[in-house]
C-alpha cells in the first residue's frame, strides 16, 4: 500500500461520522411514528387450527346460540315442575315415563304433558312441555301394572337442571372482540360457534438482511478476523416473538450495488425491512448512501442519543419502513426493541409489549456518558435489604448481555454516573423474575460448570457473576451473594486464598489448577525447556511478544514473581482471562504467557508447568444454613463433581488439603 | 319402543356412576405422578430457525471464544500504550502510519512496533504488538515528510477500546445450560457460537379424540340436538400453549370398536393420549371399558373430587398416560390443566406454569356442594378499597366461562358456600391482570355491544357483567361499577328505571326496544292478530306451550299485566333472556313468548307488538368525572352509535325523552 493510500483509506473507514444528526430517543419516536403508520395490516381469513396467536381482525358475532337448545345439564327425567310439588323420600310423585330417552345428540319426539315424565341424559335437549330437570340420584324408576314409571323424590323447580338456549353465548352478541389475541380459550369459543375459519389480522413480513464483510452464517467455517453473523438469527427470532413473520435476505458484503438490489427486493416483498449494519462504520455507511436513494421521504432519523444504539437510522422508501441497527448485537437488539417491536406488533394489531419494573439497589458505581442516556444491563440479587441490580459491564459487541441480564436501568442523558448505593427502577427482561436460590460472585472457571450443571439438574437455580476474586469478596462482605469463588495469592505469605478470610468468612476447598506458559506448538524458544529457563532467555527480546494478564489475577503475581522487574515486549498487554492469553498466542498476536493447563489443551497449544494455583470458594457462615448451600457443599464433595474435574485436569481441593 | 325397552334404555343410559371411584385431587395427583414418569423426552436436533421455543436438552459448551480475537470496539488507531504517555491536545504524540487499514474481516499482516500505529475500524481484530486503540476522536492524520503519521492527542491506557477474546464468552465455558426455554437471546448466543442447529427436547405428540353422538366438526351443518365440537380444538391450542404438538384423531361416536380401534391407533402413535367425552355419561362409560381392556397398569384414578372435573379418567396403556376428560367444556379445560398440562410441559422439558395468584374480596355469596373441591369462575374489578371478584355462574357447560374470566378461586370440600364479603385469593387465567377502564354491569342488551365496541377502538378497556338489571343496581350501590344498564318496570308507576334511582344515581338514557309476542311463521294462531286478542285466544288452551320469562324481568311483568292471573301452559318455563325465548318458539320446545323485536327477526320468527321497554344506564354520580364515563357518556351520544341502534331496530333514548 502507499503512502497516500493510507491516508485516504484511513479517510474512508472515518467518515460515517458526518452523516450523524443525533436527536433524543423520544424525537427518534416522534418523527418515526409520524411518518410510519403504526397500524394493525389488513385481515385474512386462516384455519381454525392456525388461528392460535393471531389478532382478531373483526368482532365475532355470534352465529348460533350456546347451548343452541335447552339443555339437560345432568342425567336424569324431564318434568312439569309443578308435578313434582310436595315430592319426598317417603312420599315420592309417580309419573308415567314417556317412550323416548333423550340421549345425546337426538332432538326429542315426544311432548312431556302433566304427570309424565321423559328420561334425559346430560346434554340431553329439553323435550316440548317440560320445564325442569330431576336427577337421577332423585329418583327411583321401574314399572307397575299401567307401564314404566319414575318417581320422583324431591320437587323440582321450574329451570331445574337446565341450561336455557343462548344462556352461554346469545345469537347475535358479541362474543369476541377486535384485536384480541387469540389463545386456546378463544379457540374454544370460535370452535363452539361452529367457525372452521377465523378472520385474523395479517402478520406483517420483516425482510432481514444482515450487512458486514466479517460475517459468516453460523454453521460455516470462520476465518481469521470474521465473526459469525448472529444479528440475523436474533431479529429473525425477535420479529416471531412479537407476532411477525420474518423473512431473511441474507449476509450482504460492505457492496453498494449489491446492498442496494437486495434491499429493493426486501422493500418490494416485505412489509418493513430491518439491516443489521457490520460492526464496521462504513457498513452504516454504505446503507445510508443506498436509503438516501431509494425515495421520499428518506431518511427521518439518523443518530439517537443512547446507549446502546446510537447510530441507528430510521427511514421510510416508497411506503416501506427501512430500519438499520447498529451491528454491535446487544445495540442492535436493544434498539429493536426500542423501535422495532412497537412497530411490529402495531402492525400486527397485538398490544405494546407489557413492561415489569422493580426496584433495585446499585451496588457499584456505573459510570455513564453525559449527553446520551445510557441503558445498563444488570443481574438482580436477594440481600436481606431488598434486591440488588450488578452491572454486567459487558459493552454493546457482547452476545450475551442480553441473555445473561434480568433486566436493565437508564442513566440520565444529563448525568455521569450513577453511583453506588442509589435505588434504580429495573426494567425486566424475558418471562419476569426468577431470583437465583445460590448465588456465586467472584473469578469464574470451567470446572464450576460441572457444579452448577449438577445442581441445576436437581432444581437449585444458581446465579454465577463474573467479577473477578476481589470484586466476589467485596461483594460476599456486602451480602450480596452466598459464596465467593476466588484464587487470590498472597505475595507476603505465597498463600492461596487464607490470608483473605476475615471474621465470618470460612474457606471451602475448591481445586487445584496447574499454571504456566503457553506458546505455540513446535516454537522451538519454548518447546522442550523448563518454564523458568525460557522465560528467562525470552524476557529481554524485543520480537518476542508476551500476552500478559491484568494486575490483581493470581496469574499475573505468579508471572510478576518470575520476572522480578523485568518488562518483556508485551508486558502492557493485559486481558482478564486465561482464554483471551491463548487466543492471543494461538492467532500470533502474542508469542507467550501464562495460562491454566486445560486452557492451553484446548487451544493446542504447547504448555510448560511452572505451579498450582487454588480455587476456592469463600462462604459467608450466615449462609452456610440455607438449603441451596448446603446443596451446593454436597455436590462439591460429590463423586461426579471429582470425576469431572480431574477430567478436566485439576485436582479437588481435600485431597490437595491432605498433603498430595 | 316398547315398555321394557323404555327401562332398560334409562338403565343403560344411567350406569356409569357405578364406575367412579372417587378421590381427592392430591391423591389424584399422587397415583398419576406415580405411573407416569414426569419427564422430559429424548433429545432431536433442529434447524437454529426452528428452535425457538424449544428447551435446549444439553448444556451449550461454547466451541469458540466471543469474541473469537481481541477486537478494537471503536473506529481508531491500534497503538502500544506506553508510546502515547504525555500525549495531549497542545502537545499530541506523533506516530508512524503502518500500511495497512483494519478494516472488518481482515487479518492484520503487520505488527505494530514502538512509535508506530495501525488504522482500525470497529470491530477490527487488534495487530500483533498493539495493546490499545485510540479513538479516532482523540487524533489527527495526515502526512509529514517522513510520510504518513497519526497525532495522539490523548494517552491510552493498556487494553483501552479492546474487547479481549473469551471476555463475551470463553471457548469450553458453559454458555447456556440444559433445560432453558429457547427464546430470541438464546438463538443469538447459539448463532454467534456458530451453530446452525441445535439439540433440544423433542415435543410430546399429544393425541386427541373427541367422543359422542352429538358432535358435528366447527365448519359442518348443526342438525337439531347437535352441538359444534369445541373441546379438540381447545385442547390442540392448549397442548401447542404448553409446547406439545397436538395430533388430531378426529371426533368418534359412542361405539366401542370404533373408538378402541382409534385409541389403539392413537397410542402407538402418540406419546400421550387426551379422550374428551362427549357430554352424555354413556360416552364415558364407553371410554372406560375401552380403558380396561387396553393391558396394565389401565385405569389409575376414575373420578376426583372436584367441580368441575368431577368425572375425569387417568389410565395407562402400555405405557402411554390416557386422559378421559370430562365432556362439558369448563371441566374439560379444567381438568385439562389440573393433570394434563403439568405433564405435556414436563414431556416438553419446560418449566411449570407460572401461577399469578390476587387478593380479591367475593361481593356476593358462592354456594358449593360439599365433599368436593369447587373453583369458581370469576371475573375481577376495582373499587376503592381494591380488587372485587364477581362469579361467573356459567357453570360447567359453558364455553366462555374460561374465556371471559380473569381467573377462579376454591371453595374447600368441606364448606357449602364462600360468603360475601370474604377475601379470596384469585388464581389469574391468561396473561396477568388488567383491570378495565371501565365496568358495565345489569342488564346486557345487543345494543351495547355496538358502544363497547367503538369505545374499544379508542382503547378503553371496558368490561360488561351481564348480572342482570336488579343484580347491577346492588353492584352500583356497593361501588362495583361505573353504570348499571338496566330496564326496571316499576308496576305501580308504570315507568321504566327512574322510580329505582336514588340518592348519588342519575338516570342516562339509553333506547328503546320493542317488546311482543313471537311465534312461529305461519302459526294462524297468531298470524295477523293484535297481540293482545292472540294471548286472549290461546292462554286457555292446554296445547299450546307458552315459554315465559324470569320473574323480575321487564318482559315478564309486561306479560304478567296483560296475563291480568291467568297461567297458561308453560307458564313455568322462564329462562332469562331473549334468546332462549326465540330458540325455544323456533324449535318447538315452545309455541309462544313474549321476546324483543330485533330477537325475533333474528330467528326468523312471527312478531305481534306489545309495547316499548326502556333500556337504560343509572350513572354513580360519584364516576362521572372518570375518563372512561366521559368517553362512554361521548359514545353513546354519537351518530354512529344512533345509526347502529336503528340499524337493529332501536329508538335512541334522549329522541324518546324528546316525545318521539
Amino acid at each position: 500500500m502507499k503512502d497516500r493510500d493510507i491516508i485516504e483509506a484511513v479517510r474512508r473507514a472515518a467518515r460515517q461520522e458526518q452523516f450523524l444528526d443525533v436527536v433524543s430517543r423520544e424525537e427518534a419516536e416522534k418523527r418515526f411514528r409520524a411518518a410510519v403508520p403504526h397500524k394493525p395490516l389488513a385481515a385474512e381469513t386462516v384455519e381454525l387450527a392456525a388461528a392460535l396467536g393471531r389478532v382478531l381482525a373483526e368482532n365475532l358475532t355470534a352465529p348460533i346460540d350456546l347451548p343452541p337448545f335447552d339443555r339437560s345439564s345432568v342425567d336424569g327425567f324431564a318434568v312439569r315442575a309443578a308435578d313434582t310439588a310436595g315430592a319426598s323420600e317417603p312420599s315420592p310423585v309417580r309419573l308415567r315415563l314417556n317412550k323416548e330417552v333423550l340421549a345425546c345428540g337426538t332432538a326429542p319426539a315426544l311432548t312431556v304433558a302433566g304427570g309424565s315424565a321423559t328420561a334425559i341424559s346430560t346434554g340431553g335437549v329439553v323435550p316440548r312441555g317440560a320445564d325442569a330437570v330431576v336427577m337421577i340420584e332423585n329418583t327411583a324408576f321401574g314399572e307397575d301394572d299401567s307401564g314404566p314409571y319414575v318417581d320422583i323424590k324431591r320437587p323440582a323447580s321450574p329451570g331445574g337442571f337446565i341450561a336455557f338456549a343462548g344462556s352461554d353465548i346469545a345469537r347475535g352478541e358479541t362474543a369476541l372482540r377486535q384485536g384480541l389475541e387469540i389463545t386456546s380459550r378463544e379457540i374454544g369459543v370460535l370452535a363452539a360457534c361452529g367457525l372452521s375459519s377465523v378472520s385474523v389480522v395479517r402478520r406483517p413480513r420483516v425482510g432481514i438482511i444482515s450487512t458486514g464483510d466479517e460475517l459468516v452464517p453460523p454453521g460455516g467455517d470462520l476465518p481469521p478476523g470474521a465473526i459469525y453473523d448472529s444479528n440475523s438469527a436474533i431479529t429473525a427470532a425477535a420479529v416471531r416473538e412479537n407476532g411477525g413473520e420474518p423473512v431473511l435476505f441474507g449476509i450482504i458484503r460492505d457492496d453498494e450495488d449489491a446492498l442496494a438490489t437486495r434491499v429493493e427486493k426486501a422493500i418490494a416483498e416485505t412489509d418493513l425491512v430491518v439491516l443489521s449494519g457490520g460492526t464496521s462504520k462504513g457498513a452504516g455507511d454504505v446503507s445510508h448512501r443506498i436509503l438516501s436513494k431509494l425515495g421520499k421521504p428518506g431518511i427521518i432519523v439518523h443518530g439517537v442519543a443512547l446507549k446502546p444504539g446510537k447510530p441507528i437510522c430510521l427511514a421510510v422508501a416508497r411506503e416501506t419502513p427501512v430500519i438499520v441497527l447498529p451491528g454491535f448485537p446487544t445495540s442492535a437488539i436493544f434498539t429493536f426493541h426500542t423501535f422495532v417491536t412497537p412497530l411490529i406488533r402495531a402492525l400486527a394489531g397485538l398490544q405494546p409489549r407489557g413492561e415489569d419494573v422493580v426496584d433495585a439497589v446499585l451496588p457499584v458505581r456505573a459510570a455513564s456518558e453525559i449527553g446520551r442516556t445510557e441503558y445498563v444491563m444488570v443481574s438482580l440479587g436477594q440481600t436481606q435489604e431488598g434486591l440488588v441490580a450488578f452491572p454486567l459491564g459487558r459493552g454493546s459487541g457482547s452476545v450475551t448481555a442480553f441473555s445473561q441480564a434480568d433486566g436493565f436501568f437508564s442513566i440520565d442523558a444529563l448525568a455521569d454516573a450513577a453511583d453506588a448505593g442509589t435505588p434504580q427502577s429495573v426494567h425486566l427482561i424475558g418471562k419476569g423474575l426468577h431470583v437465583p436460590d445460590l448465588v456465586l460472585a467472584g473469578s469464574h472457571d470451567i470446572g464450576l460448570d460441572a457444579v452448577v450443571s449438577i445442581l441445576a439438574r436437581q432444581g437449585v437455580h444458581v446465579r454465577t457473576l463474573a467479577i473477578g476474586s476481589m470484586g466476589g469478596l467485596a461483594a460476599l462482605k456486602r451480602g450480596e451473594c452466598d459464596l465467593a469463588p476466588v484464587h487470590l495469592l498472597d505475595p507476603k505469605t505465597g498463600l492461596y486464598n487464607t490470608p483473605f478470610l476475615s471474621e465470618g468468612l470460612s474457606l471451602v476447598p475448591g481445586w487445584r489448577r496447574r499454571q504456566g506458559v503457553v506458546f505455540r506448538k513446535g516454537d522451538t524458544r519454548f518447546e522442550g525447556k523448563a518454564a523458568r529457563d525460557a522465560i528467562a532467555s525470552v524476557a529481554g527480546d524485543p520480537d518476542i511478544i508476551l500476552v500478559n494478564r491484568n494486575a490483581g489475577s493470581g496469574t499475573r503475581i505468579l508471572l510478576d514473581g518470575i520476572l522480578s522487574g523485568q518488562r518483556p515486549a508485551g508486558y502492557a498487554n493485559q486481558p482478564k482471562s486465561h482464554n483471551a492469553v491463548a487466543a492471543a498466542v494461538q492467532q500470533g498476536r502474542a508469542d507467550w504467557g501464562m495460562a491454566i493447563e486445560n486452557v492451553a489443551r484446548l487451544y493446542g497449544l504447547g504448555f510448560l508447568a511452572v505451579g498450582d494455583e487454588h480455587y476456592d470458594f469463600i462462604l459467608a457462615d450466615s449462609r452456610r444454613d440455607r438449603p441451596a448451600v448446603q446443596a451446593f457443599l454436597n455436590v462439591l464433595g460429590s463423586g461426579e463433581v471429582r470425576a469431572a474435574l480431574h477430567a478436566l485436569g485439576f485436582v479437588p481441593g481435600d485431597l490437595a488439603l491432605a498433603g498430595e
